[in-house]
């Protein structure tokens, strides 16, 4: 058997595992799709799915919801209910959307409530403050941003929240794969910035879903 | 004027602004220092300190508190009652210590209760699993480790709550100077890790204490 | 000529001569084929073997063993009767399995007897804490991964035999086509672990076969 | 002899050369300076001057400007009548002011009027904005910035002028010695930004009093 | 909504915004030309256009112009009258060219006079030697260089006006994809360099653009 | 308290666990120390100690043995009776002295016999081919080398044993601190080569020890 | 025009202009070829040439030589009669082949006479010691290897005359294109060891050809 | 014992074997003096040797030739009658001269006449320009340059002979130690140059040497 699939991680951790396709065959992402379609109480994430990964997931689960610009697949298609703060993810040109897409996607099927923001760079400083009162309603704001990767910095600077810095492989030569906005990130002039993987929306959407949830009962001022 | 101090920060974002020393002159840090005296209403954190900056400040702020191992001054010494969630910092080993306490002692000054634990590398996992409940009631968990940075995956694995991984530079030549721990750590497999630039206590306590404030009661269930 | 195969090699170290397929055209692959077929005493392992040269090796020894997933052909396709220590073979992720099976299938081509873990990251330490017995029974364990490459210094943690670390290029951007588990397996704060290169499975797997093989009898307690 | 210094390159460029100290002797160094002594004409700077470096030049050139922050010497001490568009330059934080006097005493020498503007990172956005009218009427700005490096962006957004940016060596463990807020710049989302390499702020002025420079009376409208 | 077009740049900046096609689809391209369409008294350049993106423009702006080399696009297709000083262009090798007409394109629709020299690497000085007249008329000199970056040092050395240096990705193995022309130019030991990111000739020429314009007249001698 | 010795590690591993004195306070190894003082049945090591280390535990343990040129202190000091199969450790030069001299001596103290070669670098063939006798006697050499690293590879390619390749940080300036042989220690073309951290002799001879060890009587032929 | 070819180099410098095909159009390259048709005195090289280059140079040459594994083509297709001392080419393995032969027919057609010796790798020293006479009758040796690159330190500590050090892009995951065995190269610890370019078999080649041509007459013992 | 020294070297290769002290202890590196002392029909090079080193040497060899700036002793004191064709050795800058030093000291100890140019960086080509004659002479240029490392660029494309580029850590943030220099003098667009390792004057010194050294009478023409 090549998988040993953690379906009692939503138990355990409270969130569901997903299922990361680069690397994997579409048989063997076909094999782990039909497993899971014995847990509709679990919500499965497949996540890098190239095309032929989609249809091997859309062969075992037709109804599976994809979202092929994210490279997501989620299944059951529904999300819950939305619960805990506001998520907001902010793509600082079109080019970091499909990056900030899977992690709106993510923090939804994990239970938050999200809204998206496109094409507010800071070339431009108006349009990132046109937005300001919906970024200080979030409970956490997710910033995708390649080149530079001044876009969070700026961010933080402005809301009490914390900013999710997603880095993106957008971007001229010496961006290096997204390894210029990386560091820019690391060392934000801005306290408050939680920085993940480049590329990685399914990281930065559930790091957001987690510190948006509501603190336990039990935890509660 | 060399420094412009934004003393109105602890209003607009809600979390007072640090002075980095490093780079600075004692004299220009005393300067600095002078100013906040008229402010006692707002926490102001002295982060880097060499003993030469933290004289500089003990002389215009005599009953500033000073950690010497952790390189921070806080004045007024006496934090916040403590509110939010709790906050557990982690320190892989005894040479990340300093790291985890700036981390502790800045999530303590800007709010939170706070917990540390010490000495918990993977090559031991009875020592982290000995720390499940604690580790279980955190609102976040700050992790410091160097080498190969491997405890925040781990650590991400065992609880719901999300982690800030703080890589240090400890640690043989290959880890270049804490190079190796944070790649590992932006590329935990588990979801869930926060990461902060390296030796940033600091950064990965005032993240912390973000995500472990209290949502505003007008956003609360 | 291109290539002075080295066939006396088996008598020298003990071990046969792999051919590294890449960057070799079909036709030289060919040719060293054609070469080994008259030394059936000596088993020739093809690595990094694409279609192209799998078709190539087939057309002069119809009979290798051809293992498609691993990129390696083996002939004469019987391995010899196993010897040694137990090698077990541990792939952090389903991901990884290619360069895991690689490593297995030169351990046991190389005399060892063998076993396969797979998909047993550190995100979900329970996952390899349920192999304990087995990892305990070998005599070495080669252990692979991507991302953050924590698995090795975990099961280093774990046992007394040492570990053969394999670091793979899966993963999101910053894993730097392998670069992050590479640093963080050469950190490994748990002695004991031995680092190949990015997906030299075949290394790994040479490399356990000579740990694992029994010390000469004039060598023996 | 040891140096060959270009004393007529006044002439033919336009502007003189400057003696980079480091790496020098301080014989070397006052070696050169004797030289210089016969031609009050032509204005030499003597960067990166260690303080022994800078007792070497004084003991021949007693009178000469040392700004020994900027680690910078130029004699004859008075600068030339200032001609040309305005420079500003603008450290974004205290840190990076050694820097930022550099290039601003570069430029000033060279010829050109100058202003500096002082702690106005990007984390409160309304400092910098509080300098809209001064940063539009100058002819090109010079930002000097470490960590995230992202100043260049947002200034070069809000004027006509171009942007020289000047990255420093300023920051936590992943700065990695400037090389972030470098690779930030180089990167700049908004066009017009020139980069110059880490910590030069001699360059820095330079290039700017070369773009401030008016045109040549042929080459006006 | 995908983008949010910042048409009123030209008259905050002066200078139109570029539509950076890499990284969007061809879809998205089309909506950006399909709004540009309302404003033919703003220049837009489309950059890094692949010939599916041009096509999209071409659908929609059917009399723009289109230099395949260069990936650009500009419309309305005639450019301004020049205004401003000589900008010229040299190019080290032919593999440089695509860049050189990128940045000779761009300051040219951004208003300035332009010219181009092609072919005058280092190895044969003569070359360069030969256009020192043209290259003394321009108030700045953009110069592409791949390999070992050498070229903008030697003609920064030749003339008075700032030299603009764009690395290009041309080059052997150690070129690392523009890292060496790039570090080159960044430490040109000729001061009066200005280094924009790798292949960035859009970059390049819209730097030089600003560089070669008329001070206003109130700014003037 | 600031470390949890792991002193049963002996019993669950086999092994001493050691203190790693870099980046601790002479207090702390102080500390740690005297810890160990009540355990005379297990060796407990010092590693990477700088002089105020070693007189910290000499304070506590006055006769614990100390290697001053390999910043080693062991305790108590006489090391266990040899067993298992004979550890060589060859050092390439001179320089690279001291860490072979940790390598060896933290493998006798994990209990195997053992050798050293010294100053047997590849430019002399002649010289490493004069110790091949006793390099077919071990059961594992251990290789230490700088500069281009490349005598694990000739080593590994002379005999059946497995070779643990130590990289030292010996060497001018593109040997970047060790990284250059450490890359080619792990592009080594002979397999078999298992690679540790940059100058980590503590690592090596644990390694070493490890495979050296012989296998448990239930494992035997 | 595109390209000022230097036909005139040969009398300048010596040797012939080569021709760098990778980056320029199959068109740029045919316009080139059609002007060197005019020269037939002159030997002209075309390196790099992808298949599509070929043609267009076999379109006006058709009677140049073209080696498709080395990508070069030579006209006038004869290469000068041999003078200077012997230029022996190593390549350690198969996979070296194509950078080796670029580099033998480079120091052919530069006049030079040529051997070539392949698959001499370290972990078989016995293979190259079996070349040891011609080894030594060559007045340079170029030396092409990749993985770890330690062929040339093995070759330069056993003959007198240079060595020219050729690294290759072959090799598993951290040879990181070439890199380690550059680096392992610029390390050599036996002295006489000159390094090129990764991959750069041209000028491995025109290196060798200079070095081994004989000295002038005037400048003879 | 400690060292091996190779004395037959000579013999065997026809140059002396030096001594690499850095990394030494000066106990080790007289004890080596001492066995030199024995062999005065040797010359021995002691390289890297810092004052502590030097003083060592001369208690041993109290007339050797000390030269402080280039770190370099050598025994006997007077060097070989000049024999081959002569050695050129350029410095780039001032900051240049130790590293050029050396070389000149190294070459002229294993018998080469040899000169010395300073000062003639690319900024200025009319200095580089006016060595043209005394360039042409040499059988072997060595170039020392540091910051863009273009120099050796610029004497290759002048001159038949090849070129030896010695890349030096002269330079700002950006050179990184020397890595920019030796990119550039990787990627000359010159052919002909050979590169040796950052600030490695020996190495530099030595390979020119043999270069420059006459073909046996055997090899002539």
């Amino acid at each position: 058997m090549y998988a040993d699939l953690d379906l009692d991680r939503t138990a355990r951790r409270g969130y569901p595992e997903a299922v990361y396709c680069a690397g994997k065959t579409p048989a063997q992402v076909a094999g782990i799709a039909a497993t899971v379609r014995g847990r509709p109480d679990v919500i499965t994430l497949f996540t890098r799915a190239e095309p032929e990964h989609a249809a091997a997931v859309l062969a075992e689960l037709p109804d599976a919801r994809h979202d092929a610009d994210a490279g997501l697949l989620a299944w059951p298609p529904t999300p819950p209910t939305p619960a805990g703060g506001l998520v907001v993810v902010v793509a600082a040109g079109t080019s970091d959307l499909r990056y900030a897409r899977e992690a709106k996607l993510t923090a939804r099927y994990l239970g938050r409530p999200t809204e998206l923001v496109v094409d507010v760079g800071v070339a431009g400083l108006h349009r990132i403050l046109g937005h300001l009162e919906l970024l200080r309603r979030a409970r956490v704001v997710v910033v995708a941003a390649g080149m530079d990767g001044a876009l969070p910095s700026v961010v933080a600077g402005l809301i009490a929240a914390p900013v999710v810095a997603l880095p993106t492989s957008v971007g001229y030569g010496a961006a290096f794969g997204g390894l210029a906005p990386l560091l820019a990130m690391l060392n934000a002039c801005a306290p408050g910035v939680a920085v993940v993987n480049i590329d990685n929306g399914y990281g930065a959407g559930h790091l957001a879903a987690q510190i948006a949830a509501d603190p336990p009962a039990a935890d509660r001022p």
